[in-house]
């Protein structure tokens, strides 16, 4: 576990950041830098504002869904994180959250985990059941993230 | 039904609303102000846009949706329209929504109610079928509001 | 299959736009004029962000969801296209996007349609399995584009 938490880390180190066109900046993550990418960005940044695409909790060994359900949560909390730290923000930054779950079942195993990505307050979230997700996923996650200095204006 | 409606109203009321840091005002509920609150916000307002979270329409009563579908649709979209109105904005501020539902045969009917809490024009939507939702709940709403001074500009 | 796609073209030719109050901007599709229309914008902009509505792939000829996937896919991309153009925006301003999709199997095939809209980076995106979609739609897609000039601050 914590090995796989590790190699995940090390992954995610490479991601790279690409400045797109229009002053957006294009989050793409080590799938993206492969000879076939997936058509998507892992966030994308506009002006203090920060897209999220809908992340998985994968275990980096096998590409597919962690089959621990909390590990699977941590992964994919990890990897929404990490998008975010990409970004140049944290993660009480995001001011919007949307959950996808296949188990609804899973809601007070997920939130244990989840809290603790946070300090004081929370952003708001939905937290929906889906029929199936990619990757047999149990949890795909996507959110907004805001620059705290536009939030002063 | 009246009663339920009023019930809801009085504990709406005591919503408390937390500014926090780097400008976020966080929009929390009665469930926040537990002993054991859930992670997530209301609504959170950010600059001039407001994020307000999937919300349900429970019964006061039990915690759980209203039983009667037409019960719920309302409570839901009263629940949307408080925390919308606890940030200083009117449902008509909303630029986007989504409706999870869990039967769309209910569509028709969602759709009569959800009329009458906007004037003229209405926001871009997405009426999506859930697997599920969390209490039971045949629905679950969430969106965008911008104020309007914003929108001027 | 070009015939109707031409046709869908004409249609969505005549599609309002109407410039509402406080600065929004509501694209109303054909939809929307008729005698009975339904409560939702095509998309609302606002400021420099435009909210796209979760679209769907129908065949003008029947107003349900076109038969073959891939017709499908087109539409539904299409009538998102028609949507952001109304606005005065490009599909490579799309900056995030939701696919909910009732059928995880059309992964690839939906991917292959969906590049051919973009050039070079791709919108944040989460791909999620509803259990259901209106009107026998495989596909329902939504998104947020931002008018390049505020991306240039």
């Amino acid at each position: 576990m914590v090995t796989r938490i590790l190699l995940m880390a090390a992954a995610l180190a490479a991601t790279p950041v690409i400045a797109g066109e229009a002053g957006r900046t294009h989050i793409v993550g080590e799938r993206q830098a492969n000879a076939a990418p997936l058509p998507f960005s892992d966030g994308v940044m506009v002006g203090d504002t920060l897209y999220v695409a809908g992340h998985l909790g994968l275990d980096p060994a096998t590409g597919q869904a962690a089959k621990d359900t909390e590990v699977e949560a941590r992964l994919v909390m990890d990897s929404v994180k990490h998008t975010i730290e990409q970004a140049g923000l944290k993660m009480d930054d995001l001011v919007s959250v949307t959950v996808y779950c296949t188990d609804l079942g899973l809601y007070a195993s997920f939130n244990a985990i989840y809290r603790t990505y946070f300090h004081d307050q929370y952003p708001a979230r939905a937290f929906i059941g889906a029929a199936t997700l990619l990757r047999g996923a149990h949890y795909e996650v996507l959110g907004v993230a805001v620059r705290p200095s536009k939030a002063k204006d």
